[in-house]
């Protein structure tokens, strides 16, 4: 049996996305000998404009160097098709031969998958690959990409916690997600002890309100001589508002294809600094925005995320003859195993943070919230407790 | 003979300055047996309050763990004494029988010693043992806690490069450097080719104009699709303000008691977003501040920084028989090695980043810088060149 299969990366580039890629790839060579494995370019858009490698020409040894290699090898892009858009798309499909169509990427990209798959008319298998660092897809434990992430961000604020406890102040570190805080409370994954930062942890999962904030900083620092403060980009007000929409000036807020508004972690960053200056005067404090620092970073791939990545791109393939579908990671009580779900279920929808990772009434973490990042975290350093 | 030592740290902390206490400690311990080494709780300030720790009481392999652990496990202080402060330290110096006060950190540090030294009317060795993620001490070819901070930022640009060929856009990382580029312009350290970011680089040695720095954002991005910029909090413009200085209002601007103007990463950040927001409109721009995660981050401690910061303590209690002095690194064209240099050379100096490691009329690294920044940074990853 001679197939064809097209890959593509969608969304933004996590530090395991091409383990996806090359396991897809390693596993058609396995299971369809004399398979050809496309590689589209800039995700859909390569595929509507013809731009593809041969990753099945490759040797073992090179793909294996880039799977090892974080962000999309193969580019990425955010173009979300409409009708006429998905007609090149299947167009491109069509014209080299596709049996199959897999797309690594967030809810986003599935949203692609499934509105292609209605498109279709049959004739060709369309499977989501997962990937994302917001760890926010429906039917998923937890994404490729996202340990990685947690990893970056978890590890800086058991450095940051540790910097202010030599000279205290106030520190709040910006996170990307836009609707779900796990990579934001995943920065609690590795404290220290009881008095270890972050003490408080702001999501979009809840209502942000000034006063409530200052007054958290205010008690915090008043028990512990310090504040660290994890804080998602995405955060909003009670009327479910981002902070950043009610700050920036409409004529400056952009969109992306898919209607997204460009959360800026500097905007969002400087307002911080700005209301603890005024309602906390003289008060060191410092915000810091991480962006994209967690997001790819070569220094925090972690070893079971690009294993995992790469599993997810086996499976996708091993699935292609049950029909479309997205991959989801499920745990098991013991280990992540890959599961095929409907598109539907994941397709443009978001996974939020459970409600109990926090504390009722508390922006901390919780044992819950706790015994989930330690599980994909397994504590990696060992510091010792300073004299202060 | 019968020895105590008093050790402090001073100023920022590092990933590695307790590998400079430890070092003292167990070279005091080698060389005076007996002796007694005391860590000063809040450097200067632990010294006036008589807020110790005994350090020669505690086991090596306590000792070990300590010293791998980033921050300043004794605690820091940015305080400056004056006069009067002089006379109380003076005191908690005599109190405890000091015979030597070796005080680790930067130019800041080095001026508190030589301040002491000149008030202190002999009896006492005052040793200053280098510290900085500026790496900006004069008679230092470069200073424990530099490499550390540089892997996290070489790393972090190398990262972001290969995410934004994935998703082509404007990158500028903000990274701290009050008056030296050092740090920001390690950021080139581990590029992957001719095409790789950072593409321009804008630090505090060469004034910042608005309109050149578009131009260059343009032109890069016109050649390469993409453009990233590594950026020192402290740029300024041509008069030598601060660009912080001129974008935030003087009632918002906060001063230490050394008399520095708090650099805020997020005004900068926010402002240069701004900027491209109105110069390059419609363009993907995305503004990130680094801040403290390169100083002691505990995912990029680097075994070079950590020996040298070790060999340096040793040094300053090796040298306390030879009288008051600084520790200096030297390059001896094959390996660094320590030497004692009088106090007056570095304290309250700053080394500034040579001129020829930019080109001489663009914002780019030179080859002069590059060998000096692969030099102090070996090559840590080989990432596969991506196919876009």
């Amino acid at each position: 049996m001679s197939v064809t299969i097209v890959i593509a990366q969608g969304g933004g580039p996590t530090a395991v996305i091409n383990q996806t890629v090359v396991g897809a790839t390693l596993e058609a060579r396995r299971r369809y000998p004399g398979s050809r494995v496309l590689g589209a370019l800039h995700g859909v858009r390569g595929v509507r404009d013809g731009r593809f490698v041969t990753l099945s020409d490759l040797p073992e040894a090179e793909l294996m160097r880039i799977a090892a290699t974080p962000s999309a090898a193969l580019g990425s892009t955010r173009d979300k098709p409409d009708a006429a858009y998905c007609e090149t798309i299947m167009k491109g499909l069509k014209g080299v031969g596709a049996d199959a169509f897999i797309n690594i990427g967030g809810n986003d990209t599935s949203g692609t998958q499934a509105i292609l798959r209605d498109a279709s008319g049959g004739g060709m298998t369309f499977m989501h690959a997962p990937k994302t660092i917001d760890n926010d897809l429906m039917e998923s434990d937890h994404t490729p990409g996202f340990i990685s992430a947690a990893e970056m961000v978890a590890g800086a604020f058991l450095s940051v916690d540790l910097d202010f406890r030599a000279l205290p102040g106030i520190y709040v570190g910006i996170v990307m997600g836009r609707h779900a805080g796990f990579l934001t409370a995943s920065g609690a994954a590795w404290t220290l002890d009881e008095e270890s930062g972050p003490h408080l942890i702001y999501v979009p999962e809840r209502p942000f309100e000034r006063k409530r904030f200052i007054d958290d900083v205010k008690t915090v620092f008043h028990r512990r001589g310090r504040c660290i403060v994890a804080m998602s980009e995405g955060v909003a007000d009670a009327e479910g508002r981002s902070l950043v929409e009610t700050l920036v000036p409409p004529e400056l807020q952009e969109r992306d294809a898919h209607g997204n508004l460009k959360l800026s972690g500097s905007d969002l960053g400087q307002a911080i600094e700005r209301i603890l200056a005024e309602d906390m005067p003289g008060r060191r404090a410092r915000v810091d925005t991480f962006g994209y620092l967690p997001r790819g970073n070569i220094a925090t791939v972690n070893g079971t995320d690009a294993r995992e990545a790469f599993e997810a791109g086996a499976f996708a393939v091993a699935s292609i003859e049950q029909g479309d579908g997205s991959v989801a990671l499920e745990f098991d009580g013991e280990k992540t195993v890959c599961r095929a779900v409907d598109l539907n279920a994941v397709a443009g929808k978001t996974r939020v943070m459970p409600d109990d990772f926090l504390h009722l009434h508390e922006n901390r973490i919780s044992d819950t919230g706790r015994a989930y990042f330690e599980r994909l975290l397994p504590r990696r350093y060992d510091p010792a407790r300073p004299f202060v």
